[in-house]
């Protein structure tokens, strides 16, 4: 068997991505059998090492050479200039993490890897850099459209039907057609991980999921016959489920995923629940991309103090997704 | 200083509502200083009491006669139709329910009761009896249209700018005088609570609080302002902030309150996190009513393990919100 190949990038040299990813690779974390090439500056990376008094051996990747076993390998990318300022957004920090980010999805758009875990990025640095994406998923849904965003934790796990856009244009996305599909998405891409497959708990999109039309008709005209729809495809699916309840019945069940109809109604319960041990996933793109479900924690960088337990977690799962 | 006057209603005959009403007040659970009027029907009461092996003296209120002040006064309302169907919706218990929260009310519009604490009644009940109204809140709003609804628990406290309306519709109450307005009556009812003032974080509309308008331009050209007007009237007061952040931030801090845009942005988060610990109140009423954030139970009825604690504290607030 082929151990997968899995691209890390380093996120932003002034938040906690070197730090979580280094006590990732150099702690005594298990993580799973798999080829990781970290893309990110090697002089960063060494100078990092030395503040965490790591001894982890790191190789520089080259054509025709091959990395001692418990080295990690490094797609080395220089840093802009200078060296990196901690804790706050600054162009050079932006255009580092852009670069890191850029190659690594290169790679993996050409099938060099399998799987990609991305340490956090400062939007504000990516602006500050002039990058005209807002973030990964942005940058992302450049090349993949379809791309479905879904958070994943023990506590539990949800998938968006549409994400980074006003609630008013969210809503004009509700469609039957839109639903079903995203349904079919999702399963024919979740097989991977759990191959008995998921069940399916949608939300509705009213409170109390309408109350039988009384709040609003559209569990009765676009989601019910949408789950219906995806029932005689084959998934486990029920809904709508009334909001504010489904998250509490998927809490701790390992087989049940919240579909939410907007960001916030996935979102607002996920922050809550999973804060700080959550994984963010991009399904239906040609390889596994997941990332830790917080930010550059600006205000910790630097101090040591960083817990690498859901960037861990990202690992897992990506390498997960790779299975056959 | 003269007791406050506190109805209690039974509930709906069927579910928890009985048995959590007599644990709280024949148990041994430190209840506030006031004058407690049960309204129900005594024949079940007698009845539960005797199940729940409590010894509580029951005084039938009659004109002229004092009560022993032991024992829980009892405004009798003879139930309709023999004994109460447990565990399941039925007509005779949505019309004894019913009118026991009728004939409190009528006593509080009088100004015969400061304050009102509802057990859970059953909507099935209350449509099987031909009852127009959807529930308690229904009723209330016929009286009183600008009543607020909110969430209290030592988790966090949220409060509702719409509640019973359709999602597209609730979009549309998010102007800048609404909010504004919801902000200024929410200020002014809490003060009998906490003399000091809350702080009050009010929450986007859109997925990050728009992204600077780049999902939607509601955060720029209502709720900014509106937040800003509110803080001239003298209010502590900040937003909008994420949806998917300001619940967490609320998190066991005690002088903060949320106000949420919509329905389930304020109870995805509370039901989550306050389950079965929560008090629903109406603010805005010329007296306070509350209730348990929970619903009739009919699994657990007749079982005699419901827990009264989300009551109890339902009684407690109450009793706050009618100080001077």
């Amino acid at each position: 068997m082929t151990l997968p190949r899995v691209g890390i990038t380093l996120g932003d040299p002034g938040g906690v991505g070197p730090e979580i990813v280094l006590k990732a690779f150099g702690g005594d974390f298990q993580l799973p059998q798999a080829q990781y090439v970290l893309y990110g500056s090697s002089s960063l990376l060494k100078k990092e090492l030395k503040a965490l008094r790591l001894n982890l051996p790191i190789f520089i990747e080259q054509r025709k050479k091959r990395a001692l076993r418990e080295a990690l390998i490094v797609h080395d990318i220089p840093f802009p200039s200078g060296s990196a300022k901690i804790g706050s957004p600054s162009a050079a920090n932006g255009l580092a993490s852009f670069r890191y980010f850029e190659a690594a999805v290169a790679d993996a758009r050409r099938g060099e890897l399998q799987a990609l875990v991305t340490a956090p990025i400062s939007k504000a640095s990516w602006a500050l850099a002039g990058i005209r994406w807002k973030g990964h998923t942005d940058y992302l849904s450049r090349f993949y459209p379809g791309a479905i965003m879904a958070f994943w934790s023990d506590r539990f796990k949800v998938a968006l039907l549409s994400h980074h856009v006003s609630l008013r244009n969210a809503l004009k996305k509700v469609t039957r057609t839109n639903l079903e599909e995203f349904l079919l998405s999702l399963h024919r891409n979740l097989k991977k991980v759990r191959p008995r497959g998921f069940e399916f708990l949608v939300a509705g999109l009213n409170p109390h999921a309408g109350e039988e039309g009384l709040f609003g008709r559209e569990e009765i005209e676009i989601i019910a016959p949408a789950v219906k729809a995806a029932r005689k495809r084959g998934l486990k699916v029920s809904g709508p489920h009334p909001p504010d309840v489904v998250f509490r019945t998927a809490l701790g069940k390992e087989n049940l995923f919240v579909v939410a109809l907007y960001h916030d109604q996935g979102l607002i319960p996920f922050k809550l629940a999973a804060f700080e041990s959550g994984v963010n996933v991009s399904l239906g793109l040609p390889f596994a991309r997941t990332s830790p479900d917080h930010g550059t924690a600006f205000d910790i960088a630097g101090k040591k103090r960083a817990n690498p337990q859901s960037f861990i977690e990202a690992v897992r799962l990506a390498v997960a997704l790779t299975l056959p």
